[in-house]
């Protein structure tokens, strides 16, 4: 996303003819014109914020100008002008709105680099860490005000850091894209979000398309835009449009997938021709949200582990290789992995007492396994993983992989028949696919078919400013089929036979299979 | 104007399928489809402002709506919807800006009635009556924003009393039109007409297209819209697009004219396949407004006059029936041509002493008629023509009759080519086109061939609210070619020959000939 002098930029540098009594056009539309040699295109709305101001500034400007072009699906408009001799630089900038965190990242929309990125806590959580908890909080006598006042100035206070933090000015952004899911979108746009998790689940909007960031109460550019991402349903949001968009899926001829994991599990499937979508809830359990060592990431948490074959000795990797204080996701599964392929847990994912040793301990009847002790720490505690929470991590695992069979069963393909394995979400950076694939929470695909996307929305955001693909956004929500997973018979059997480590039918993971053929020697 | 049911109406009634698990479309896109059914559009733009009350009102409506749309170029746009079986009117405002009056309508978009109109001096008098002192004044501090308050606030007022006087609201106000000349848009605008009156003379905008009502600070309903009609240059506004609308000129294979007499005579001339267009000084002569006795439109006002031709004595007739005060544009044409056709003045308009009597005054050495004695006249005082007023209307009629030969000429064809004469404005509703042609001021077509157009500005307004019409405007506006007015030798022979009553070529003036035969006896 850092290509520079990219000429799909949304910025296009004109000169136009000055006037005379043989061409007496319009400022206006000599601007228009010159915009039109460029661009192919009939219309061009100038606002009229823009208009009381392009007489002086033209002239001042001895007829060169720098544009900054928007194009709102059959309409170009200019959202601001510039000085073509101007350094000052034009930029916009892109948003990741999740419900936790938020994420903003500021381009240089001439060259598309980026200037800046920080994140920052959702500040609606002060209302509540989770979205049902924030949509009966806005059903409150002006609760909507408030909780869209939260993020609206929790924006504009980091628009302002971070502009001062790439020494430009608020007013130097022309352009915002947000990407959020259906409920957090419904939220900063100050659209109530009460029918959507009510039956039928009906949002305001689908595609919302373009509106004034003034509109919204956000502090850059007057005349800037912002471009909000289109969301299919209640529980299929803008984000993940924008993920789908950053990966490119909707244009390949081979079949692929990308999965956004978190406590719920967003899958897309499809290619060119056919795009295919469901979401369903894995459980906290991927997220390492629900064991007792479980955390975010930061400093001290465990993102890799592996153990010695021989000795069962663990070897847990931290961020900042500072001593230990948690888990998380992504160590959590290779936990696993590592626990199960080295047979210190069976395929039911319990507990082999004969290859624990002094790691097991027994706490109010409850099987606890030592992974790191008090003595190697952060905490001065032991780090310890429960039989409750395997458990659980089991029944997540099983979720995630009983809804990529459906998916793709859906379609009548197999999981096989896949040429790429996205893996979206800060999750997906972190995963290892060989242990996912270990537990059985992915499928036995060839290791380099998985690709991790990274922050695949505030990506698809990025993309979003930084060329013309309004059109290609919309395109891309319409062509999507949702797929309601329905908890029938079909998908328990599914489930029931995914519980199992790596799966009942062990052929489906022939890998996982070669690996522990050592335990079955 | 007044058609009822037109099925061309921007207001459209539609029924929603409720949601439910198997159709859960959102709100906005759920009316978008039921609109689409109706109007086979893929965009309907709907404001930030309706989407946050959209929910609860499909809700409480059952589903049913009435929606008022509006199409601006290539999408259309939803400016408000309502309850179906609400019975309060959905109107549109029409506005003629002219620089002296401006006319209000007020139309029922559901009927396309006209509910209420009404006239009031445009405010920006109070700065100077003329737009140049006008344009003058806006280049001051300040100046083009105190200025362009005066017309915002003067609408608004007027928008008020309008409202109570048809039992409205505002705020049932969802559609607005304006009409004026180009610096008077401008003026509306906010725009700096600074450079509208320097050459090369530029406009800020030609197209300036659809604005949102409260961009303006205008007072109705806060998601109505503005439709800004086009100008073709600094010197053929808004005002005449919208004649040529009303005219339907545009449409027709004939070839058809359409003038607007003022101090300023404006000229379009064409027909379906192309459209010319100029505008010159007439000289304020043709409205009445040089002579002594000249006066504008009101009770006591001379607008027609005949004269005995036994006896020489001259029957006015005024407005209202009342003891005239003095005369305006097409009383003085009348009189003119009387005064011509019976001898009393002759071929270069001069006063014929033989023939005047003792109507015949001198005055400081300059010769004068009375119309009215003191004796029968409104004001106790001899309503008089110089022989001053004469000579002026002389060349008033002499450029108007240059003009129209001119720019028939520049497509090659000839005055008597013309299968329709418009004649637009005030003036055009009370001209005498038999005197017009006595005079040799329009040519000397069969009188069936003069239409009127009354107020031709204020109907293409009316049109452009009731039916969707903004790309006809569009195109209006691009297929014409302006023709500079180049006062070369051409022009100035021609405008000589002219200067005689009715011409000196008196073979292009055949029934005047005939009129005055008897003279020639």
């Amino acid at each position: 996303m850092t290509k520079k002098n990219n000429n799909k930029s949304l910025i296009k540098t004109v000169s136009l003819t000055p006037p005379s009594l043989q061409d007496n056009t319009a400022d206006a539309e000599r601007l228009i014109r010159a915009i039109k040699s460029r661009l192919k295109t009939n219309t061009v709305d100038i606002d009229l914020y823009l208009l009381r101001e392009l007489p002086v500034l033209l002239r001042n400007w001895k007829y060169n100008v720098r544009c900054i072009l928007l194009k709102d699906r059959s309409r170009w408009i200019l959202t601001g002008i510039a000085n073509s001799t101007d350094t000052i630089p034009i930029t916009g900038l892109a948003v990741d709105l999740g419900t936790t965190k938020v994420v903003l990242r500021i381009i240089d929309l001439s060259t598309n680099q980026i200037l800046a990125e920080h994140s920052f806590d959702n500040p609606q959580i002060a209302v509540g860490p989770d979205i049902l908890t924030r949509i009966h909080y806005a059903d409150q006598d002006e609760g909507l005000k408030k909780i869209n006042r939260l993020i609206i100035d929790g924006l504009n206070k980091m628009i302002e850091e971070l502009c001062s933090s790439c020494n430009i000015k608020p007013a130097d952004i022309y352009l915002i894209s947000l990407a959020g899911n259906t409920a957090m979108t419904h939220l900063f746009m100050g659209l109530n979000p009460h029918w959507i998790i009510r039956e039928p689940y009906i949002p305001v909007v689908n595609k919302p398309g373009l509106f004034k960031a003034k509109e919204f109460g956000i502090n850059v550019n007057p005349l800037a835009r912002v471009i909000i991402f289109p969301n299919v349903g209640s529980y299929f949001g803008g984000d993940l449009i924008a993920g789908i968009l950053f990966s490119g899926i909707y244009k390949k001829e081979d079949m692929s997938i990308l999965v956004d994991v978190g406590t719920n599990a967003e899958v897309l499937l499809g290619n060119k021709h056919w795009l295919i979508a469901c979401a369903g809830a894995a459980g906290p359990a991927l997220e390492g949200g629900v064991t007792k060592m479980g955390m975010l990431a930061g400093p001290g948490v465990i993102d890799r582990i592996t153990i010695d074959p021989l000795t069962n000795n663990i070897k847990a990797h931290t961020a900042g290789n500072a001593p230990p204080k948690g888990i998380c996701g992504s160590g959590l599964i290779d936990l696993a992995a590592c626990l199960f392929l080295n047979g210190i847990i069976d395929i039911h994912g319990k507990f082999v007492p004969s290859m624990c040793g002094s790691r097991l301990k027994d706490k109010d009847g409850v099987q606890h396994y030592v992974v790191v002790p008090a003595s190697e720490s952060g905490t001065d505690l032991d780090l310890i993983i429960s039989q409750a929470d395997l458990d659980s991590l089991i029944r997540s695992k099983a979720a995630m992989y009983t809804i990529l069979e459906t998916i793709t069963s859906s379609v009548g393909i197999s999981l096989k028949d896949l040429s790429v394995f996205y893996v979206a979400g800060t999750f997906g950076s972190y995963i290892n696919p060989k242990s996912a694939i270990s537990i059985g929470m992915l499928p036995d695909l060839p290791i380099d078919c998985y690709k991790s996307l990274g922050n695949s929305s505030l990506g698809g955001a990025t993309m979003a400013i930084t060329s013309d693909c309004l059109n290609e956004i919309d395109n891309i929500r319409d062509k999507i089929t949702y797929l309601e997973l329905n908890v029938n018979q079909e998908f328990m059997n599914r489930f029931s036979a995914a519980k199992f480590l790596p799966h009942t039918d062990n052929s489906l993971f022939p890998s996982v299979k070669r690996s522990r053929s050592r335990l079955e020697t």
